[in-house]
């Protein structure tokens, strides 16, 4: 029941731009945007102690086509004219087509803002590729993997080059949850597009914290929050009410939630400032042959019957300071 | 959303003494004591409302002998001298031995309390018959069945008289839960116990009522709770108290729990004051083939995909309420 | 790889008339006519060494309506007036309906003849119950089981009283293959209807033998056969031509089959003259979870990872013999 | 039933020198050697008609790296001191670890012959990437991919780029089975290996002939044959021999066949000349959910339930024709 990260009382004089100017986190971001992990980009391009070594895109919200167009957009508006944005896997490890989500997204996969023609170029490579080849050059321990749809390249770059899992910091994905689904009553969208890249991702010898949905229902941009984003009075903040704007209402019209959840801006704050999410040690397990369970994650948090709780299970979040960080790192962009 | 156990304010003269002796709630109590089924069959020998058609006994908590001896002896502690208890099933509807849980219960199923040789004789039908007979001899639904252990009994009666569907008020079970397990991290004892047997009774075309472990962990027999036990100063309150000094440690140990909750008073509370329990509509499927979740109760509380909500699924208890009616119960027992 | 049906030059004394007078075998027949099961039915009540202790019925080729209609109309044909003839379980252990086979059998599952008016009563008792009495009454290890259908009524039995295991003398039964299927690829219709059923018997500690499609599908009812029964001119043989005459066809519409095979006939041979079905010692493992194969009655002949080759599977049937046998049985009817 | 191999005596003209000379089957080869791929490798590369576009390997008869190695040192002995020889998956797409065969290949994957030192360079590439640069670089329709291992590597070129599918001429594989496995009863070594790659093979939209069990134990390596290699008194016929001398004995020792099946060079003889090898249409799904039968290719022949007759199942093998051939192509080498 302890959480995990950090006292919180030390870490003042640790975050803000202090920490960014001496030692930024280095980050892969595999996305699928999607408003939710358009605005995590948005955020992590703002933040001053955030590195984006490379963005790959995974078939998942959208079709890759969709996404990858989405992604180089989102980097546009972000002004990260030197980001490394490379496309991944169009479908699934083992399922033969992605499920798209576009009640949510909508048909584009971030239907609401205009997006502007991209200034950002696409790298020719394999996102698997580019995932291997930023993790294999950069120094031991120091990047971050931040899954943000179905584990699809990660699990495919653990395949080829099994040499990453020793070498990454850490994994810290949304996805999975371990009291509810969202797709369906026991899973979650992006484990449950690819159950069997899940199971490869959670079954490596690495830390993988699991940023689910018990986590991300707590992100929930309300209209305050949305209030907060238009004050900003910048392109990038109009860009993020103009998401939100579609966003919301096809929250609320599909699951019926108030003020949608910002899912994947969670796993990359706690990739970033850890203690604004406090986790549990856990054990995580993606079944695979569920009648109605596939693509849940498993998770014990007792570890019964000796099973080591070798993950982190995101359990609560400071949601002041997360719109706080969120927002702020936002401001910081044109 | 809505609770429908009741607006509460209208029950108030329909409680107690005065309906008890209108119109008793007639039950067929199906269980494994089991220390949480001994307090059931306590509360409910001493409730006023509550009228014991029968008492019959499966295979769960401990072998069907132990848990069969138990519950004779528990009836003869309730006063129960012309109950119809009788044993049915040995073993699971498909699994080949039952699971018994001797960690929780100990190796009598009931240790603690010294047990009364029995003066409650065992009926020498079946179990399973006696079910049947007594629905299918009672006007129709007029018989609420609370299955309390593995469903085996249930579910063999269902297939062996399919009419029996037909003819009882309502199924208000213990079992399952929609967030969380006990045995594994997704499943809990009795479903775990006979998974097929659940989807019977689940799949069957009546109405159940799944009080689960969400609705259980709630009734937390606490030291302040035993205390009002022990100052009843009679014989069925000090047997219950001998039950929980056992009972408490044992679960403790086991699960970590600073108090255990009576999860089997439950379902009989539910059955007969129905607004101390709220419920919300949902629909219940049985995984029966997941790897890492075989036994859990799958609860769409949505109606994804055009799903029935045809089950009702217990959230939130009156715990005040709870206690209060349980105590007051056993109190009116020697 | 050899045989264990006898050695054959010893048993010529031994069959026919003779050992009928002295021993007979007392076999409770569990079918669902079904016009293979209709020609069990006859064979064995023509053949002198038989004794029919009970015939039981299964939901199966049709509903158990019908079935036990066709059952009792076959009795009355096969003059077995003081018969118990009862009626079983309507519908498989877990799954929620029978499957039928209105292809195969027609619409009253056993199309073709005009039935006969029965004159044989209808056991009032529960068919379950049937068997186990009739088991439990017997001298133990007098009794072989011999089911034709979906194995409903055999795993209920064994349910409702495990002591019928360790009293009957063998199970033999229709059902299964160990090289194919014929209701999907992996697996044969009785199994399928009720594969948990299925895996309750075969896991039960007793010998069964699977006489399988493998073995069945050397059963035909060529025209040579048919021109043989219908040269017996007698009611019961043209009783069976109109069976042939509706079976053949479907079969070979549905199946593409020359000639009919006729299933059931071969399990109450290899029960009552063993010799002429060939068996191997070999483990059954019922499959109850994959998606493909269901149903299939995995089967291993060579005791892969220290399996015990605890049960019997035909493998070769004396064509020759088993067409002499039946038709000679049938021909001591009326 | 009736194969699809070509009429026969049309084909006469069409085999041997004459049209190797002209139109060479161009193949890539992805194995696993042991010795029946090394067989295999050695008859491509002495056949006339067969250009080895490229010799891929996984892991799988034993580890990526001892199957490597032993691809290298059977494609020396075999004079191809050109071919591209890369190294591919070292363990399945999903399940954690491979697994190795040790009793019927040995330690090494190859025991028996002395492995020469390799005088044939392994290429840097990763073997996924060479079999789609070869696929994508060649005219579409003129590669035929030959698999003999677990399908990591084919279902890994699938899914990193689609476009192969369309591009291959087809896929011959050696793998899977119709009536039977080797490894369970149900499953054979190479799809039970990886199944969820096998899956993604069968389920692509290809052709795709099955080369299993049913087939490759027609082709077993009698005492007659090693004593025709033996008779080529040449180092590869010398090397063939020293494989079988330990293959033979394994074979008997593990699945008690007299003499041993060599599996993939039966793949490998349909891709070069189909007639030799009897095939009939047929869908097959391969099973990863089974608790008994993961890994089976279950094969439907009849199309039941509309399925599409989409791939092709090889039946039956001419065997003396067979001999001929590979022992032809053996003598060819040094």
């Amino acid at each position: 029941m302890t959480g995990t990260g950090g006292t919180g009382t030390d870490r003042g004089a640790d975050t803000g731009k202090n920490r960014g100017t001496t030692s930024p986190r280095r980050v892969v971001v595999d996305c699928d945007p999607g408003h939710d992990d358009a605005l995590a980009l948005l955020m992590a391009a703002g933040h001053p102690d955030v590195e984006i070594a490379a963005i790959t895109t995974v078939g998942g919200n959208q079709t890759l086509e969709k996404v990858t167009r989405n992604a180089l957009a989102v980097a546009t508006v972000a002004g990260l004219e030197h980001a490394v944005v490379a496309a991944g896997c169009d479908r699934p490890l083992v399922a033969d087509a992605v499920i798209t989500a576009p009640r949510t997204h909508g048909a584009s996969g971030l239907d609401g803002p205009v997006l502007p023609a991209p200034t950002v170029a696409l790298d020719p490579r394999h996102g698997v590729d580019v995932i291997i080849e930023t993790v294999m050059a950069a120094e031991p321990g120091t990047i971050t993997l931040v899954p943000m749809g179905p584990l699809t390249n990660i699990a495919t770059a653990v395949r080829r080059e099994p040499a990453v899992v020793g070498r990454v910091a850490e994994v810290v994905l949304m996805g999975g949850g371990y009291t509810k689904g969202n797709i369906t009553p026991a899973a979650e969208f992006n484990i449950y597009t690819d159950p069997e890249a899940a199971h490869v991702v959670f079954a490596a010898p690495w830390r993988v914290t699991m940023v689910g949905l018990d986590l991300t229902h707590q992100a929930r941009a309300t209209e305050d929050v949305v209030e907060r984003f238009r004050a900003l009075g910048t392109r990038a903040g109009d860009f993020v009410v103009d998401m939100l704007d579609f966003f919301g209402p096809a929250y609320r019209a599909e699951q019926g939630f108030p003020a949608p959840p910002v899912h994947d801006v969670c796993a990359l704050v706690r990739a970033v400032e850890p203690d604004v999410v406090t986790v549990r040690p856990g054990h995580v397990d993606v079944e695979l042959r569920g009648e109605h369970t596939r693509g849940m994650t498993v998770t014990d948090l007792l570890g019964r019957e000796g099973r080591d709780l070798d993950h982190l299970v995101a359990t609560e979040l400071d949601v002041d300071r997360f719109w706080d960080l969120v927002i702020g790192a936002v401001s910081r962009l044109d």
